[in-house]
């Protein structure tokens, strides 16, 4: 029982050492998930700074904020990667530490993952590149190619619509910490290390196949048509309240489905049109089926409130639904982006103000959860980490 | 180096044993891909099938697609863990087992975390739940909270955008499965388990800040508005060609920039471009403040040539782009979804005839791929899986 277990500070993965050099979204999101769960990771980058540094949003003080939020917790070593003798640095880095390497960028030479693990046998170096086909490809031109672009957006639209948040690398970055620590498990099994190989577009395809849209489109020869703001196959949609506001409301169990008509007081009149549709809508299938007529229904009880006197009708009830909020209403408004959220801290990064910070989404019972933790200054570890290494190297050679 | 691993088709996570009593999208996927990586998997339901189980999409025999492509590579046990009979045959499947357990619906009595933990002090449970303050929580309900439905799409919408693929279930999945293998790491190390929690609405909010767009907020005091299908902070945008489709591109580097510009031959067009913004394009900032000069020169171009012609200019180039495809073009065009990708094999299911079906997107170099794997049909494993242990249970009972 979890009284009899001794918390640490350190987190699960204390101990493990990561080395990176990657840039963009997915690579730096799936060692900075490590790092918040203990692991340390050493980021390697061009003393100017990768192609990424300066990526907006910005600070005032002209700091990324996206490089700030997705290398929180690292320790920062700038060494030139373009040339053989950083490369060798870097791999004797790799090698005389953890033997761990995460890179998003052509690693040639000694940073090659076979040149790695002709070095070090038990070295786990986990790659991603774009497309399995070698071509270039980032989260925007996957989620082009998959076939998602044309399933959001309102009816009649007759252009794609592009995601405003990058969940394609977002995924792929959880899917490389994942197979990062598949292999490290396997090592610490048998000895054995491997290069973990992923390709963003393959998450893509992967993704519309697990949520059944790809083999929906292979077995009916079509493609879903955009369902709008609709809830597919089962009742939700978004709805506007007479002050002004939406929400989202679902109903995915029956459970919610009956807290939605006890809520509301639609019980009756949901009777009628079960009735009128010949269907009792008491599964998802039906309430799909009939959902432009319970909608209108609950758009006039939706729109003859405020959205306050909504939030108290469905407070402590089972009715699944959220206000939508933009990010500054969000700060505003909801208790979980804020500190009162465990997961969340205000801390400070170079150039940044104290902004909020998350920890791991995760809550471990053996750990209290690490502290928010700081992005590095560009370079500030570059001496306590390349010095002993350098020192050892020249000793060594010959 | 990779010729001395002797490679087993065993996968990473071979000798891992995992149950679970999961619905819907998150908490499946978690063990999916763990399934695809080699753990074996099993999956408690009721015997008429779980929440999710008739879920849409269907195939023609009416099997819902959905669950089947979340349940691939596990084995299903039918059991009523509605009764304290049942949740105890549960526990003991946990914990005469290797002692994980992985749950997002309500888990009480005996598979309660703490008395699982109480059980066996080197049980992991996993577990998601919607939000960290109780309240329900779904994938459309939290994206109506995080700020990301007011981000996407055309300008001018006055209504949020939902996702039509479920991102942020998705994200949670792997984040649980990280989670997961985390723990059991530390439980490989130390002989400690613990239970390992996870909101779904942590995950957005988290992703919000991860990609820059909270701190944002927070700092300005405003929402960043829709950006339609722009790349923000760089150059990019969807462009129409003569013959009617449309295509993505991205400049998200110099190198991509030029590419661009020696595909298309805008390159002197570009400079004057720069001259008259007084400032010569050769940063993502610059080339992000004139995006409508620019794109119109590109549209010019784009407007006066089929897709073809556009394939061929930029075939073997570092152009960053790809077609706009919906899902049934996706499977006619691009051999990345089809089984000339190697994450891919047409396979049947229960219910459903052959169709593409993932393997793990990793590719792993001391493993081969383990076969793209069935989904069980309902209840297959029942008496293999719980005959021994009722008997064992049996036996040992006073």
């Amino acid at each position: 029982m979890a009284a009899a277990v001794a918390p640490t500070d350190q987190g699960p993965l204390a101990g493990l050492r990561i080395v990176e050099s990657t840039a963009f979204i997915a690579a730096p999101l799936a060692t900075m998930s490590l790092a918040a769960l203990g692991a340390e990771v050493i980021r390697l980058d061009p003393s100017e700074g990768g192609l990424d540094h300066q990526r907006w949003p910005l600070s005032q003080e002209g700091a990324s904020l996206y490089w700030t939020m997705l290398n929180r917790g690292k320790k920062s070593v700038t060494l030139d990667l373009r040339t053989e003798e950083g490369r060798e640095a870097a791999a004797r880095l790799v090698c005389e530490g953890d033997g761990i390497f995460v890179t998003n960028l052509p690693a040639r030479g000694a940073l090659a993952p076979e040149a790695l693990l002709d070095r070090r046998q038990d070295v786990i170096v986990v790659t991603l590149d774009g497309s399995p086909d070698g071509a270039t490809a980032i989260d925007y031109t996957v989620h082009a190619a998959c076939g998602a672009a044309q399933m959001a957006g309102p009816a009649g639209l007759d252009s794609p619509v592009n995601n405003a948040v990058p969940f394609w690398d977002v995924i792929a970055g959880r899917t490389l910490a994942m197979g990062l620590l598949a292999a490290e498990l396997e090592r610490r099994r048998t000895g054995r290390g491997q290069h973990v190989a992923l390709s963003l577009s393959d998450i893509a395809m992967e993704t519309m196949a697990n949520v059944g849209i790809l083999p929906e489109a292979e077995l009916s020869g079509e493609a879903r048509p955009r369902q709008e703001n609709w809830v597919y196959g089962s009742f939700g949609r978004d709805f506007e309240t007479r002050c002004g506001r939406r929400f989202m409301l679902a109903t995915v169990t029956g459970k919610q489905w009956r807290a939605l008509l006890s809520a509301t007081g639609l019980g009756t009149a949901m009777d009628r049109i079960g009735e009128a549709f010949g269907a009792p809508l008491d599964d998802d299938a039906e309430r799909f089926r009939a959902r432009h007529a319970i909608a209108a229904l609950v758009q006039d009880w939706a729109g003859a409130r405020d959205l306050t006197q909504i939030a108290d009708a469905f407070a402590g009830t089972s009715v699944c639904w959220s206000p939508y909020r933009d990010a500054a209403q969000l700060l505003a408004e909801d208790a979980r982006a804020s500190p009162r959220n465990p997961m969340f801290a205000r801390q400070a990064h170079p150039g940044v103000p104290p902004v909020l910070t998350p920890r791991t989404p995760l809550r471990l019972s053996a750990h209290p959860r690490l502290a928010a933790a700081r992005a590095p200054d560009l370079g500030a570890d570059t001496a306590s980490v390349l010095g002993p290494l350098d020192t050892a190297g020249k000793e060594a050679d010959p």
